[in-house]
Formats: C-alpha cells, sequence, structure tokens
C-alpha cells in the first residue's frame, strides 16, 4: 500500500492523522510540486485529487473517508467511527456535516480568493475553472454556520460526535485549521467551547506531532 | 422511527429507493408545504432539511447516507454498501464521489437559476442566501465531468461501484434523474454506458414503483 500526499493539503491531513491515531505505517507518497500535483501524479490517478490510497493490486481508493473506513477494517482499535450502531451514526452524519457545510465553505473560500488558485476554482479540474468572487462571502457563511452547530453541539459534548474522539473530530479540525490558515477565518472569540474542543483536540499527539 | 421526507426531493429519495431495496417499512412523515419546509419541521430539527430519521428515543439522525448505513446495521440483507473489504472502500468512494462532485454541482445549477428559489442559494439556512448566476454554468462543468467519470467507469462495470447493485448507484441514479428534471441537464446522447445503467436501474421495482 502506498498513500499519495501532499504537503499541508487538509484532505489528506484527515488521512495521516487518522493513522497516526492507529499507529498505522503506510509509506506515504508526496503528490505535488509546488502549487500543483505533479505530471506523474495527474498521470496516475484520474481523480487527480489527493488523498489517493493505491493498493499493492493497483486499486486506487479515493475520498478520505472512504480511505479511512478502509483502514479501519484492519486495524479497529481503537475505535474512530464510533462504538455501536447509534454512536456509529452520529459519527457519520457529523463527518458528513462536517464534509457538506464546512468543507465547502472554507473551499469556497479559499479557492475563490488565493491569488495562486487563479483559473482553479475547483480542484480536479484538467480544464481552467475560473474563480467566483461572489463565492468567497457565501463560503465564509456556510463556514460561519458550521462554527455555529458545532459551538453547539460542544456544549454538551466532549467531541463533535459524542463522547468519544472520532473522524468526525479529524475533518472537523482539518476544517478549523485550513480555514484559520487558508482562509483567515478562525474560530470567532465567542465560540468558547468550540475554542476548547480545538485546543484539546490539537494537543493529541497524532496531531501536536 | 419515523422518517421525514419531502416530497420528490433527491435526498429523501436516495432513502426511501434504500428501504423500498430492503423491504423496510417505516412512518414517512411530510416534512414540506409548497416550495417550503413547514414551519412545525423546522422548529424540530434544526439541521433544516431533509432526509431526517427520528428514533424513538428522539435521537435525530441527519444526512442520507448515515441514514442508510443506520439502517444497514439492522436489515443487511442485500447488502448495499458492499460485501468485502475492497468493495465497500469502491462503494464508499464512489458514494462519495457522486456526492461531492455529481451532487454538489446539480445542486448548484438547480438552486442558482430556479426562480422559486431565489434567496435560497443553499438549502438549510435561516437568512436568505442569494443566488449566484455564475454558479450555473459552473455547476454543470462539476455535472458534466461526473457524468464523463460513471460514463468511463460503466464501460467496465454493470454498476456504478463494481459488479453489484449498491448505495453508490442510488445516489448517482437520483442525481442524473434531479438533473434531467430539475436543471434539465440529462445524460448526454453519446454517454451510452452511462444511459444503459440508467435504464437498468430506473426498470428495478424499487424505482419503478
Amino acid at each position: 500500500m502506498k498513500l499519495y500526499s501532499w504537503g499541508a493539503a487538509p484532505n489528506p491531513r484527515r488521512v495521516l492523522i487518522y493513522m497516526a491515531e492507529k499507529g498505522i505505517e503506510i509509506p506515504v507518497a508526496e503528490a505535488g510540486g509546488g502549487a500543483q500535483l505533479t505530471d506523474d501524479y495527474l498521470a496516475r490517478y484520474d481523480g487527480r485529487i489527493v488523498p489517493m490510497l493505491e493498493l499493492d493490486d493497483g486499486t486506487q481508493i479515493g475520498e478520505a473517508m472512504a480511505i479511512c473506513r478502509y483502514l479501519e477494517e484492519a486495524y479497529p482499535a481503537p475505535p474512530l467511527f464510533g462504538v455501536n450502531r447509534r454512536d456509529r451514526a452520529m459519527v457519520d452524519m457529523w463527518e458528513r456535516r462536517a464534509e457538506t457545510e464546512g468543507f465547502a465553505g472554507v473551499a469556497e473560500v479559499f479557492r475563490n480568493s488565493t491569488p495562486a488558485f487563479a483559473g482553479r476554482g475547483l480542484p480536479g479540474f484538467a480544464e481552467p475553472i475560473e474563480q467566483i468572487p461572489a463565492l468567497v462571502e457565501r463560503g465564509r457563511k456556510r463556514l460561519a454556520r458550521f462554527y455555529g452547530r458545532i459551538e453547539r453541539q460542544l456544549a454538551d459534548n466532549r467531541f463533535i460526535a459524542g463522547s468519544r474522539f472520532s473522524v468526525a473530530d479529524i475533518t472537523a479540525l482539518c476544517i478549523v485549521d485550513f480555514a484559520t490558515k487558508g482562509a483567515k477565518v478562525g474560530l470567532p472569540e465567542d465560540h468558547t467551547n468550540a475554542r476548547s474542543w480545538h485546543a484539546e483536540v490539537s494537543a493529541r499527539p497524532s496531531i501536536a506531532g
């Protein structure tokens, strides 16, 4: 197996944190060169995004959470997708919610406002995709809504999906860090529950390094 | 348990088709009235979208695929999330790919071009979200890319994730039908593999009714 990653990009980071939580060691190949994926990688994987896990038989698994779930079956401890049926549903719901609300929001801000991504308003396209400036403001609204939701959720829960650390925390953390650094939209000062959660999870060995 | 749905909306449709494939009978409540979700529903569920599965203890499970996965544990036959580790990864990857590429694309076209959705450019918001006309064209590009991918995938595979019908087919079918009816972007004539697949899955009793 080999995992293809790209510098500090947020999607492969989800898989790398997941692996560190489990103590999983898989060779990691760098798929990027500067601000682009390399031609070699783009020729290898028609998904044209990272991360991608390539199995020894050549099977390519894309999508960060599909990769983590694939690994979960071989490395069940500690469980990061929930511990019982209801809990697994909460993890899956919050992880997907983080992806469709939070990740989509920060990606809209980042991709449509970053000069180095001019002509690359969407990932994965070979053809130019122009930036849409109006999406920067809309992306901020999506992100703000997601921040509000996790703030309320974390008032009664230590972690995003309940009482245990899970992949939902990993996705949410990567969103917050990407938004803070890449889109200049950090957690608001008054989101005290979310800020405490962020400080706690950031101190985990898998994340603090 | 009760499932909240909304007319012919594509996301709850994924769950309804899934239930029909399994023969699962759960009471379904209508959460919409005309072109809006009802005030009762919006007060009940702060996610402000459909579908939502409410358990007897009040637990609310949102996100179509989190609901289906929750049901899968109680109703494992026939398996719709894959039959072995590699197969499960392919189903999860293609289902997520369909959601992030196909669904996002058709939603951008539909939400930003449909007059009845003026001020509702994104689902789930209480505040107005203005339509962004430039997203209609970008959404078409995303959708075209997704169509191209399933066309290539279906050249060698009977179903979206391989040789068996799965939730990836359900999501892809709902995207194609929503795009055809709601966004006037059907499968291109020359996408013969995808068109054959669409005809085959549309004839299933769970879909043809």
